[in-house]
């Protein structure tokens, strides 16, 4: 193996690789970077337990004298690289095992893993893919992954539902506390899936999103999913069982419904959230509408004292006095998703789950549960 | 207790007065903030283990309507203050230990500490201190502290000495395994002292040159050091014991002087720590001065491999072929102190200590101790 290539184009091409990196594994191969370099292309390979990339590099600045595979050591060939300062990197292998980097006046030796003991990747891709705009995707990921489980008792529940029916895709995710939903149009006539990725695949794949290519194509069988990324694939394993049904959490009737402005909104709970956080994990805030339309989100903590803080809605709000108490992180987290100025909130009853709407951002639902009080 | 205060003005001042806030402490009210409310001035007072700060605070937004002392709990007073978006911030007591916050529509109480558990606070002002522009003493502090030990079985070395002679104010701090020293013109006819301030005080003091006041005024005693800048005093406490000698430790001949560009110089030494941090903690990079008048820097790691930079000097350098193994953090830490874009590096021999200096920052000097290898 033996080629040159330009040092920019190798570091970006590493920096997506590198979010397949295993760090902590039992099997040391996974650690490393894979390149297969043919007589046009470089192919970086890296992959751990939840994904797997495969970049085909076919740059001009590629100029390969010598075919050939080998399996670096992926960390450290991540962290030289960025650091190296000429303009080309100059790739050589010697001794066998030893893999040879030349870049202005750096001269770099790295002892090569042992490319045999490497997996066969499949990287499944479909003949017909459902397109997607980045910048959807992007909002997807955003918008769920967060309301994902981060504890593992129930593992279905750390990863997002992908639905596919006729005309919509569908993601939700839930951690049995508050749910997070939304509904995109799809082109029609696509097979119906119901599959669960893995939260931490979709916040790795977020980040890859870096050249502003307008759209991703999914595709996505029974074992995996596979994201294709111009000259990047980017496979997930699916989470096995089944997800819960959420339609019948989401009540039907909303008798109250108050509209804020977000930022306000968000400000004020920021505030209480401080006071309770000090005092308990759970940082709980109450919310009041009064009689006089006016809104009291409060807490208190018996050490430290009390926040009270008064909001006004945007409109008059609909319905009667409420008095409800919930987590004010999850509030926020919701809140924090939505790109409108102005949005609702709307209630059923004081134990009853709550939503979060907006106009502007109608494909977007938050629910989350209140918690009793007193 | 009663006034108010512009909020902006308020969270400034408090900023500066929680670098003083015992976090973790047995003693509660040294986690509180003291303000003593005046007619026309409020005065913040903070204290922990190793620092004390008073700010005068005596803004034209000030209104007070009744004199009081009172305790607050610091760290949430400053969190929240942080978060109003009120222009103004309304203080008043009720109920004898709470105090009410409110800022636009923000209604906060908290429970006060107890302010006779207070400890009286001494801050020490000579009618003579000696005056040091703001931005030298910035650089004292950068250019010391890092050398301070970390370890606490030598007490003494986590601390700056401070020397005050006729003409110089000279800043030494060693770690045993390298040292730098600084050395600054000051006015005549000061007391000669000799102190050693805590190198985490120094840490903090830097924190609050935000403002441009070009002037700060060092107050020296035997117990303590007070630095005075605009309507800020910080108080250091000194640490007990002798400064070791160090003029001894500095070779007087340099028969080997290389002249490098410090950028280039630090990317390579860089370059090369990458891969002997890997290996451990020590971090050795080797430098080697060849016949042919290049210096190769270069880290070996049998697990990993070996990088080997090679440096061009910046003149041809004078004296014999050498080859000197050191830490990498020491050496860069070293280089990074320097503003000037050309230094000199100095040996005496392989195992005695080594010095960078550089002609533009003449008052500066960079001591080493190489390790044995092999």
């Amino acid at each position: 193996m033996n080629f040159n290539i330009h040092r920019d184009v190798l570091l970006e091409n590493l920096l997506i690789a590198q979010k397949a990196l295993s760090t902590k594994t039992p099997a040391p191969y996974l650690q490393g970077i894979k390149l297969e370099v043919y007589e046009k292309e470089v192919v970086m390979v890296t992959s751990n337990a939840d994904i797997s990339i495969k970049i085909s590099i076919k740059d001009e600045s590629l100029d390969v004298k010598e075919e050939g595979n080998v399996l670096i050591p992926g960390r450290f060939f991540v962290d030289i690289v960025r650091k190296l300062d000429g303009d080309t990197v100059s790739f050589s292998m010697f001794e066998n095992n030893m893999l040879k980097l030349v870049s202005k006046n750096s001269d770099v030796t790295l002892n090569l893993l042992d490319i045999d003991d490497y997996p066969e990747i499949d990287f499944v891709v479909n003949e017909h893919p459902i397109p997607i705009e980045t910048k959807v995707m992007k909002a997807i990921i955003r918008q769920t992954t967060f309301a994902t489980s981060t504890i593992e008792n129930r593992p279905i529940l750390t990863g997002v539902n992908i639905r596919v029916d006729k005309e919509n895709l569908v993601a939700t995710a839930t951690d049995s506390f508050r749910l997070s939903q939304k509904i995109i149009d799809i082109p029609k006539n696509f097979d119906e899936m119901n599959v669960v990725i893995p939260g931490k695949s979709l916040d790795e794949l977020i980040k890859i999103f870096e050249e502003d290519l307008e759209e991703i194509l999914i595709h996505l069988n029974h074992q995996s999913i596979l994201f294709e990324y111009g000259n990047v694939l980017f496979q997930s394993r699916l989470l096995e069982g089944n997800f819960p049904e959420t339609s019948r959490l989401v009540p039907k009737e909303f008798p109250i419904v108050i509209k804020f402005d977000r930022t306000t909104l968000m400000t004020a709970v920021d505030r209480a959230a401080l006071l309770s956080q000090r005092d308990s994990s759970t940082s709980i805030v109450k919310l009041e509408l009064k009689d006089n339309d006016v809104v009291e989100i409060t807490s208190t903590s018996p050490e430290i004292g009390k926040v009270v803080e008064e909001v006004h809605p945007s409109e008059k709000p609909e319905g009667s006095p409420i008095k409800i108490a919930f987590s004010s992180k999850y509030f926020l987290e919701a809140l924090h998703t939505f790109s409108a100025d102005e949005v609702m909130v709307k209630f059923t009853g004081e134990v009853r789950p709550f939503v979060i709407e907006s106009e502007k951002d109608k494909d977007l639902t938050e629910l989350i549960l209140p918690v009793r009080t007193e």
